[in-house]
């Protein structure tokens, strides 16, 4: 258990934590575990506060995540599900915080398809601000529980090696991924076409590779990223088919891994897409304790922002 | 009050039940319809449990009734309303179905356009699963709101003529009122187009005719079920207007039935279509004491499935 | 603090209502202005009971502001949001509002498309109703909440002159708005074209012209309602362009208002069209003071029908 270090009413992106900060949000997901395994899975942390889901792109898998986070957390829920459209037909997104902000809303979580959204709502008001995703930018909450998940299997993070596959450059997953490993001391692999995986994430210290091969010969822990059909753009995108076999996960491939590399997958799975659809299912995949975990993250980080200062405060609802 | 028994993690149908566990359904909501005549209309039995409404086919009047069931027993709710095919495209039911299972959801209330979804559901997973309705297999709740409401107002199913008046070939309502009031010792009575009730169903232990009179003439209940415009086949159905003079509940059959013969209808009603709208509105029409004793059902359901052993252990919220 | 004087079990419109009674709502949101500032915003007054949002016509703000002030409330809320043309199909509003009433629903808030809708679910059922914007006719909360603003800035109503500004024939913020400051002795001006501003409000007991300077120089307050383009009567109304020349609130018009005069927009604001983007945010705008305060007026609402007395009867969750 490494020292409580959290101090931020928001948490709008990786980039800008340390490695102290993100481990407390591990520790404190890991007290909200055991919660979840209760048979009353409450605690009274959140109550009498109210938390805006507002989604502004849809995400029916990450609101019910949340959602569920909230309600163990006691908290009092609105969900404000909307389309950037008819925001920007009538009224702009400030507007719209400042109206969540006078209706005394305590937690905005936004989902919005324009990258810097919850940075720009967390210097407009008051409300603590989580980022549930921004356009190609950043998904925060995904890359702590992919951490929380690849420590709890490997009981440490430095040192390993962790490949991401697919479509890196779109990937606010990647993105978010990228930032949280590094921190921690992994080494980060990319891998997948040329045009979606670009040399300079080299800057941001991974090795960038076209080789899937190569990328997973000595991973420790293999990341498939989502093949989005609807959101790729298809100059810069195979074929479907294409892709499955130069990048996709199958048998074969997974025979020349190590024989204890995991899976990950933050869903929902293309099966037979990006992944074998046995692959998915077999015991080296972690893509559900990866849904369980990130439960448990959610938690811990309403938890934190709310001014918790580490696991020994959670108490029984 | 009968000897109490229920063992049953899940309600999948009706047609797997036992008289006597369909009596401790019926003696259990009793004791909940008197919590909904309370000022404060909750007991605590869910308290820290999450139900998850999975919605695969819409509903609004069903889903409302569990999610208010929900409320009485104090549950987490998630209502998951989505449409077959977009879960196809990205996701089998199975994996949604394990989502859940991985976010610790304790029920799965299921409303599925395919026949079987809950039961291959229940088998997939560890949370309890209710079926709200699959394709035109069963919709248990409904059954044991009809029984509920016959034992209510006439004291007694066993000897009773029931007759189902509609589209039974393709109603899940009639599939599981037949396995329910057969099990009881009713004589169930089936009519309407030959090309929806069909022979076959005497199989089942009912008797069939396609004459509207011979059918509602010594009936103590006439069970109207709703033409659904959108879902009958055009080569087996006759036009509206037909339906309504041949098998429609007017004046004039009502004036030829037992005087004590009571009315009832699923809902939602189509005025002037299957019923005439006075009749619906009559003291004979039990069609609004079947919706409030559908919630004291559902609560009742909720609480038996998840161990709880009867009406004596409700408690005061 | 006036003397408490309400007895009704619905708010269906306010032109029924006393002055004594609508002193009492502005009472009442007094005190339960101070809860929504609490860390815990919760008050146990209804926990149990069930509040139905019947939403027929979209309104994502005024169901949001019912849905925290039912929470804050601790209601148990069920949030039925449809569409007239569905309702017509298969049902009319007198069934949906009946099936209501059989599964207990304590409270209903509507809104709706026609006019009179509330009143016609009062007559109906037994649950207390709440008129949350019915057609044209009226929007009582709407008004409740600019009277509470404009008495808590101005410290008083009688005298004041308030200048309603736009399309008044069909608003129903403006006619509530004229109902209640008439009541409470305002004096009140309507400005706007000729075609949406008709001769026959000076009935009402209100000054109407379609000069705006000549509306605006001695106003108090000045009431912007919304241009709503998809509404306006393309024969009655002006292009937008036009409407924000003769008719928008800019920099030079507001230049010749008395210093203290405040400006108050129901929202969601068009910038650049009835209001110019500066005035809408600057100190002498009251609009984010109206949603603050619009949520502590549909607490005292859901209170008082509920049979409260008064704000001493308030305690904390």
């Amino acid at each position: 258990m490494t020292f409580m270090a959290w101090n931020r009413p928001h948490l709008l992106d990786i980039e800008s934590l340390t490695p102290e900060e993100i481990l407390t949000v591990l520790d404190t997901a890991l007290a909200f575990k055991a919660v979840g395994a209760r048979a009353i899975k409450k605690v009274p942390a959140l109550r009498g506060k109210t938390v805006v889901n507002l989604f502004v792109e849809p995400s029916t898998r990450t609101r019910i995540s949340f959602e569920l986070a909230e309600q163990r957390l006691s908290a009092d829920i609105i969900n404000f599900t909307t389309e950037a459209s008819s925001l920007k037909k009538g009224e702009t997104l400030k507007d719209t915080a400042r109206n969540l902000e006078a209706l005394n809303a305590d937690f905005i979580v936004i989902r919005h398809s324009a990258s810097g959204a919850p940075h720009f709502l967390a210097r407009s008001i008051g409300a603590h601000v989580i980022n549930a995703g921004d356009g190609a930018h950043e998904h925060p909450t995904k890359a702590l529980l992919d951490l929380f998940t690849i420590r709890e299997r490997k009981g440490r993070i430095a040192g390993l090696n962790v490949t991401i596959l697919g479509d890196i450059l779109y990937s606010r997953v990647a993105r978010s991924d990228i930032w949280a490993l590094t921190k921690l001391g992994a080494k980060v692999t990319l891998c997948g076409p040329s045009t979606l995986v670009p040399r300079v994430f080299e800057e941001m210290g991974c090795r960038v590779t076209h080789n899937v091969e190569e990328a997973i010969r000595d991973a420790d822990i293999i990341n498939l990223l989502r093949i989005q059909h609807e959101r790729q753009r298809k100059t810069m995108f195979p074929g479907i088919n294409e892709y499955t076999q130069l990048y996709g996960l199958n048998q074969d491939r997974l025979a020349r891994t190590k024989p204890d590399a995991l899976i990950m997958h933050p869903g929902p799975v293309n099966r037979g897409v990006e992944i074998d659809s046995r692959i998915a299912d077999c015991d080296r995949s972690l893509i559900l304790e990866q849904v369980t975990n990130g439960l448990a993250v959610r938690m811990a980080v309403l938890f934190l922002v709310n001014g918790g200062k580490g696991p020994q405060e959670i108490t029984v609802g």
